[in-house]
């Protein structure tokens, strides 16, 4: 893998189990990442530094995985101009239902693209999307991946 | 405006009004977009040929708005390898609430990018900072955008 | 068994267990049925082609399971002017809920008969009532049940 | 229009506005229609009376509507070997998710074929198609119907 | 324990381990209780029987438990004059949610006594508060049990 | 009407209106009754007071209505040992689910009997039903009342 | 009023409306305080700095405001060790459940005081009731108004 | 640890094990507290008297933790002028939602500040904010955390 493309960024340790196929799918599409876990509510300064820094360091676009009153991916969104991508992580009360709601409902001017609870690989295949319209080996990685799933 | 970069197809006449801001911030911001209105449940086929053939046509990126069993915007990435944004809408019994999880919830292949419950203008900012990359122009059209927000 | 009545398509390998007793439902009751996996997200050429043929090969219902955003049983009647029973299933986050919304809400014109979530068994007895308008034996072995259930 | 093919019980005379395009839908299908309104809670005899002798009276399906705590669809399901579609109402606070569940949740044994909240349109198609298997013509208005909603 | 003043019924055999602490709390306040499990959906004629009988044979009170799309407790309070308490189960999907709407969300006319879900002892103690005031012996196991509880 | 038999306390005048037929209900079924605007939470002295002493009082049913955090219903119930009917007032916002929660899932030892939101005229019928042991006019009106409705 | 005791701060200028019953009790409490609009969203850097300096300007106490995907409380938190209280804003679509999920389901580490949906007046008696310990007539006020409501 | 300053108040038994965080943290922060065990419902009596003399103890905040209809944090605000943090805990059926409700959606009047599901940790850390204007050596202990969070 080249220079990293894309952004991972976690709110907690505890989401690096349900985040790891989002790096796996990164990993087989050949697209390298930058990883971090950071907290939006525990580390604000380190998520605005490395967030609003993100464009500079060559990274085309961000995942933000997080649960709960799950910020971390508008946040990331408020200190860049990249396309972020919101994985609201399932939670053992609400279900998921709370970081969901929390990621999805962004106000006007600030877009986040959330995908499923839980949607770790769907992330980083709306990213390998993204990444594509540059990157002609990625664009025909993923044609590759949608064809074998069609044959499957 | 030069050629459409982006694909905005709506699941119903019914909800233009609610898209309104979508189109009008495609335009503020100098992109092209070709426009539909096709039900992914009573026009498949219109659907499939739209979607299928969206790539071939130069589109970059397509906002697909929908409610109740929103199943438009994963029927639309299901023909296209293009990111699929998309928009549910608000309705009036469960509030958007059907329309949002039958958007997000997308299996493991598929990804869609979801915006808020009438997230009509996000739809447009997320699809901006897509075909940004290829477009400098789109980039500094957004990034002015984010500066004037902060001043605002 | 004799010719297939009832076609049976799961949206995943996944759903085989869940739906395991709608199959044996049909086969108590003696109704030949049709059964494919094949999800309308990542093979949908596969799933209109087999909708679409369904009417013709004889078959007079369809029985349609999917999970989360279910868009399975709205996009087989999409293509089909038989009669689809949708199966939400249930699922680790929202408990089903999201796939019941996605499967329920049908925007007018294209109906989908949906029944509870993982509801397999009622699902095959759904079918029955359906098919037993034409078939005489379906209908005395619905009648049965129905006493049998009544006595129980 | 000929002899009754369907028969269409609301729960209460509030929901006939709500109502109206069914019967609507029925009548532009030539289908001929049973009407009643009787509720499950208020008037549990004439309920059963209507629905027991349903089948007898040559209905060959049955479309139950009702709001709230919406017992009538599984109480006419009941007291009939008749598939019955079950339509739950808007509600003023909760939205009809209250009459949903209470309609669509049905326990193993009696299956109720549930459509969307004010689903009215499509509880009239879906006995349409239910009813097409054994009336040609009412199978040719559907087949009709469905290519004219293709070309709209 | 004299003759039954409380009647007990099940929608399923399915419900009878959580429905134990109603049995168990009954007895600890020495009232006699005549027991049934019937489904209002599988057998509504003994359901219909039971029910309308109930202020004939003596009962006073009559609790209903049922899961999904539990009309248990409204219908048998559609064949009684008698106070019906209901109890939703627990359900393994909407963690009772849907039980619970389909028993409290009555329509004017036939009221139903709704505890908590699973509540269990809660239906018990209800219906001796209802007993009591025709039984002293009742009140003042009831009031006794009060103090107790404050005293703990 | 004679003395008083059932408690009416609302937690808010703004409840008022909604409770209307309740009041309604009670004078048509000629049960007296005494009524109080109190809440739980501003003035829990005059609540404590006022539950506390029902039982003195002569009365032998509580109906309390409360929106929103809904303690009034439980709070009341932790002060009497009679019989209290809970009713969840509808909120603008959550549509009363709030309300209905805060009513209905009482903790096991104090049981509140909870009609639907807004269920004012059942709140009447079910306290009528657990007046009528002791009270044969009441009875007779109950009685009176069920076979108009299922005549009408 | 004497120097600010407590910051006031809302996400959008629509947040006016529903939150001037906050400003109003405020200075009934007679507590000054320093008011402002801007979004975590839009403004991350004028937040940053309002929250970073409050401590230091004087405050004892915030109060944060928001509506759907509501990070600004949070975002105000993660900023200074004062106490925050959050305001959850209703919501169009979701009635405010996306606000109050958002505000309320904070992780370890960073707590928000969280109120009631539109709970602006329940906003500034907290902030009083903070304020309280170091400031004897904030203290004397609160008192008087709670005799005031008990009496009423 | 010195005097009590902040009171503990558990609904319930087994709330114990869920709260033991807030114990904790209150004991590594250095902050003495006052713990007690008593239902709202079961014991009003006990409740009321343990708030309304808390002040008078020297307490200056209370945190009352509670599950399903969990009134109990809003009464202890019924009976004190002391900021009360309340925490719902998480349940078996709804996951927690109705404990959240119950206890965050207080009227006008009396506010409670609410935590997250299960969120004792927090809880402690929230009432150490309030105690810390009064007590240097608290704000200087929670600037230290606050530090420390950053840093990890």
């Amino acid at each position: 893998m080249g220079e990293p493309l894309v952004g991972v960024i976690l709110g907690s340790t505890s989401d690096e189990a349900a985040m790891e196929p989002c790096m796996a799918e990164l990993e087989r599409l050949g697209i390298g990442y930058d990883f971090i876990v950071a907290s939006a509510h525990r580390a604000p300064g380190k998520v605005a530094e490395w967030a609003g820094s993100a464009e500079g360091r060559g990274l085309e676009a961000i995942i933000a995985a997080a649960g709960k009153a799950a910020a971390l991916p508008g946040v990331v969104a408020s200190h860049t101009a990249l396309p972020v991508i919101g994985v609201p992580m399932k939670t053992s009360d609400l279900g998921g239902l709370d970081s969901l709601l929390s990621i999805v409902q962004m106000p006007p001017g600030v877009p986040v693209a959330c995908v499923a609870i839980n949607g770790a690989r769907n992330a980083a295949l709306l990213a390998a999307q993204i990444v594509a319209a540059a990157h002609p080996e990625v664009k025909a990685a993923f044609h590759a991946l949608k064809e074998e799933m069609a044959r499957a």
